[in-house]
């Protein structure tokens, strides 16, 4: 294919070679620029920012109306902001010819579904509650579109090195979408709690990848070449891992309100659950892997099961013990879902899984979801005492066992959603109007790739 | 030059032919100490630390003077921080045999800059206002230090490998005294405006640098030959991208205060500027560079002009729309400027700009203060109600279209300072006191350089 | 050793050769899970979660019991947490061989120590002041836990490579424990400060781990043949050096309360001294190493020395002029301790420290020390006004004379019980129960080392 060929030294002097595939390129800086021009109008329409104008100053400094209220949020939008960028850009960076577009397509993804999220998330709540204010853009604000980006990002974990920078701007259009729709659902009609997104963003952004990427099928071997880390890329690929797993408490504390010690938990209660996964992964990956050696992939992924499965009950009724065993169980079962579930599923299902996000986010979110209910169920109502409705709106006329109904039904309701508006996302990506990828797993279609040095 | 010859395994055995410039070796560590020196001294005479001797603490708690003074300010300063070690340090990693020079030398630059950046902006302002007491160190002023060195780093990117040591160290003395005379004459006798910095830090640090490497000349063509990328420091480099952009709005909003919803407005507009120049920068790259691929010079460096572009205008009335238009402008005119304007200035002017700063900082950063300007002249006084003098001191006794002249005034101005006094320390640092870079774009002159692995 | 064969392209399909260890592969596996249920069975049987049943709600804002209590720690929590897993673990990424190695071990190891830390030092306090409650753990405690990590992972450099994973486990187990009882001996025995860990630790940690390493023995000349970094290595290595430098004041002020602007003055004291010994490493690198080039060693470790140097004095009675000498004189120490005292040990004790935590850690913290112990004497009482005892609970009956004899005493009784049981625990680790380390300085006796690319 002529990507191994000694080029020119300095990487302006690209080979015309490229130049074949024109209205593909074209496509992408349309699209991109159509999706952007979207974001521009309906900001236009229906956003603003904070002035004295819009916005009341003259209120209790305790609510979220008031002009020192950015602090509350500030701190730990800025780590989740980490997370999405450096966190799952550079977590992406493990292959070895891949690295550039993980980070690089991992940053416009990014900035794409912060926008859209904020729009999309805004409007689908507005359309639902019947109610069609100009929406002041506010950290929290800021927040849910983070939320969005990494809904968006984990499904991208599933496609990478296998789908074209086209498919993504429009995959990004439309899965947001149905994010912002199953989140309304859950939030608003099942009143249910996911302080963390166990459901609504780990969950939902594994299972519309997965079927997702069922539709685009199992590369080749000879295509899977480059399937494969090297070291350098293995240690960049630790610099995601380690910053998804420091700021993880504030991504799950990031909206929970402070009023009865609800915040103070869930940092605490995710320390513990994601602590305890990246030692019972690091005890799996030495007894599961081949070799009885540590396996990189593991490292980098297994240890942060925690984080997902604790999402929805961080803030819950949830003891140490229970969040240590949560994260306990979601870290063997993660490695266990990449030496064994994965390699499986490849094989009978035409399942391609490039990060392993059925290990990290789906299965775990899945566990999450499951243990927030089941937490739900057994905690007393006089441990939350008269901050019980601070924490679960809807236990104003529902009892405990109703609660965890809900739960329940939200989880199955989000993987069946989520599966179906996957599998069509990818059929559409599929047709005929899109090409597909040629280089899998190589950055040589897209980017301008230096020579190495041999000096 | 012998760099190439197999050495020793262990980095301690370095060959002594290196030993040929000993008074040049020697002028950097005593130039270094020098300044430090200097910097202690002026430390003893005018600065101290809080304590209740020196500080009142018996104050409202709304006031600067409150013991609790130090959480409004230090999430933000340690934002600036990592923008200004990691952020600056990594983004100038690109270079394939230049990785060390630039993460280290930009760490000494920053070092000394944040000192003498502390105390020069201070006694310049005490000279200015006549008024002579002992400045107490708090953390605003730590952050007014990161500023100083923002300018510093800016110039540095210019000049990236092609600059010794010792010239940095005069560099950075002599800088900060004219980033500090021009940051006066703007806010104390210009009165104007300028949040985040497109005027004061972005543009003054560009113009001043690009006049700067005009006196130090274009490398030749072999010279150049290093002055390119490889794959591992194109990833580095985005390590410093990223903090970069997620850490923007801080950098912006550190010091803007928190009434009239002015923070919160600065950080909303960064993160939509900066997002709309990142999406403008992917689609301009991939139509603009060479054989139609993403260039990785853009994706590092274009993606963050919106950052650039909205710090004049940030905190004041800027509507989401603007702050998008602000930054999708800033994001296309500066993949442009990499295409098209800077080899036409190196052809034309013999201007050799390593970082491409005129593109990412010059250009935005005038943008930024023509955009502020209007911005000025456009929105009405009652958006801002009674906060208006609390944006513009100098609106109780300006009219809209006056504050909006002096704010073109300090844009020109800055350019056309910045460029003289750059001029001049060029002059200065090519004078035969100064021994000049002889391998440009490489480590090996200053630097133990490990031999690669052979394995 | 067969690692150097061309192996599959897959990391998965491994060589059966390193098979041959099995009791020691499923040791470290059962070790590790063995300590985790160990913390398991503790936190089930004296920990909560904050919650309005077991945690007053209606104390006022000012206290440590207030709801918005998370607030005020937390920003400086992450700033730690990074620099545990982020600062130290890609620090010590900077061998050629053993950077997977590092940045792994480093992430199990200090997850291990932050639960157990948080365990054994409420533990071993509440057994010393007789009191048996059930702790909830909150944010200072977390911190208290990311704190004892620091300790252990400071011994670790001086063991890097040397030591198995199963060692690791046993030798954290056991140094908390010696930890913990040091640091209830100096604040609650001697009621001696130390807000940024200086003794607590950086001394003890050091110079349990030197103790420990004089036990491990010097490996043979061919061993150390990977003791030695390569490019990538040392740029990796600068993200730890970085982020540590950077948020180095949020370390030494995370514990300090705001009262007396204590808190403030760390911060910026932190500032200045990590900022002069930055100066002073890279003066002092540039004149006694080889061929007088800046080395790469120094400028990961030496230039943080003033950061270790200020922990004890931070929020004491110092000056901004103090600050600055102390890291003055700590970088160059630490230089000077990397080219002339690190060797000089290795050949006369047998000491084998591969990331010279003497020169970081050890020396610097005992120069910390009696820096504060020399502030302690000559610091008038009316610097601190009525918050002298805020400061030093203990000056309530003691002179500041029998003040700075017990922060003497501290530092003393420190390294030696360091030493004393640093040495035993070395002994335990190189009893026959433990399998040794067979290749040293390299990933692949553990790690699934993935081919390099040869395309």
């Amino acid at each position: 294919m002529g990507n191994h060929e000694n080029q020119p030294l300095l990487p302006s002097k690209e080979q015309p070679s490229s130049r074949t595939w024109p209205s593909q390129q074209q496509g992408f800086a349309w699209s991109l620029m159509a999706f952007q021009t979207l974001c521009l109008l309906c900001f236009a329409w229906k956003f603003d920012l904070a002035n004295p104008g819009n916005t009341n100053t003259n209120t209790n400094a305790e609510t979220d109306t008031d002009p020192a209220r950015l602090r509350g949020y500030y701190t730990m939008y800025m780590d989740v902001h980490v997370m999405i960028f450096v966190g799952f850009g550079f977590l992406m960076t493990f292959l070895r010819k891949y690295s550039m577009s993980a980070v690089s397509l991992n940053f416009i993804v990014a900035v794409m579904s912060l926008q859209w999220g904020i729009i999309v998330v805004t409007l689908v709540h507005q359309f639902g509650d019947g109610e069609f204010s100009t929406k002041i853009i506010d950290v929290p604000t800021l927040i849910n579109g983070d939320f969005a980006a990494g809904a968006v990002l984990i499904s991208f974990g599933a496609l990478l090195g296998k789908i074209t920078p086209t498919q993504l701007v429009w995959m990004t259009f439309l899965e947001i979408i149905f994010y912002a729709i199953n989140e309304f659902v859950l939030t608003e009609y099942l009143e249910v709690v996911d302080a963390g997104g166990s459901m609504v963003i780990h969950a939902f952004g594994a299972f519309f990848g997965l079927a997702l990427t069922i539709k685009l099928g199992v590369p080749s071997e000879t295509e899977q070449i480059h399937n494969t880390s090297q070291y350098n890329s293995d240690v960049f690929a630790m610099i995601g891992t380690l910053f998804l797993w420091i700021y993880w408490p504030s991504f799950c504390a990031a909206m929970v309100p402070a009023a009865g010690f609800q915040q103070e938990r869930a940092v605490v209660a995710t320390v513990l659950s994601i602590s305890a996964s990246c030692a019972s992964a690091f005890a799996a990956t030495k007894v599961m892997s081949h070799a009885k050696k540590f396996d990189m992939v593991h490292v980098q992924n297994a240890t942060l099961a925690g984080g997902v499965a604790i999402g929805t009950s961080c803030n819950l009724g949830v003891s140490p013990v229970a969040a240590i065993t949560i994260g306990l169980f979601a870290g063997f079962a993660s490695v266990f879902g990449y030496c064994f579930v994965s390699p499986f599923l490849e094989r009978s299902m035409r399942m391609s899984d490039t990060c392993g996000i059925l290990n990290l986010h789906g299965m775990p979110g899945v566990v999450g979801g499951i243990a927030a209910a089941l937490i739900t169920l057994v905690v007393s109502d006089e441990y939350y005492g008269e901050g019980l409705t601070d924490v679960y709106t809807a236990r104003a006329y529902r009892s405990a066992g109703e609660q965890s109904f809900f739960q329940f039904v939200a989880i199955v309701l989000t993987v069946a959603f989520a599966s179906l508006s996957g599998s069509a996302v990818g059929s559409f990506l599929m047709s005929p109007r899109f090409r597909q990828q040629k280089m899998k797993f190589e950055d040589e279609e897209w980017f301008h790739v230096p020579d190495e040095l041999h000096a």
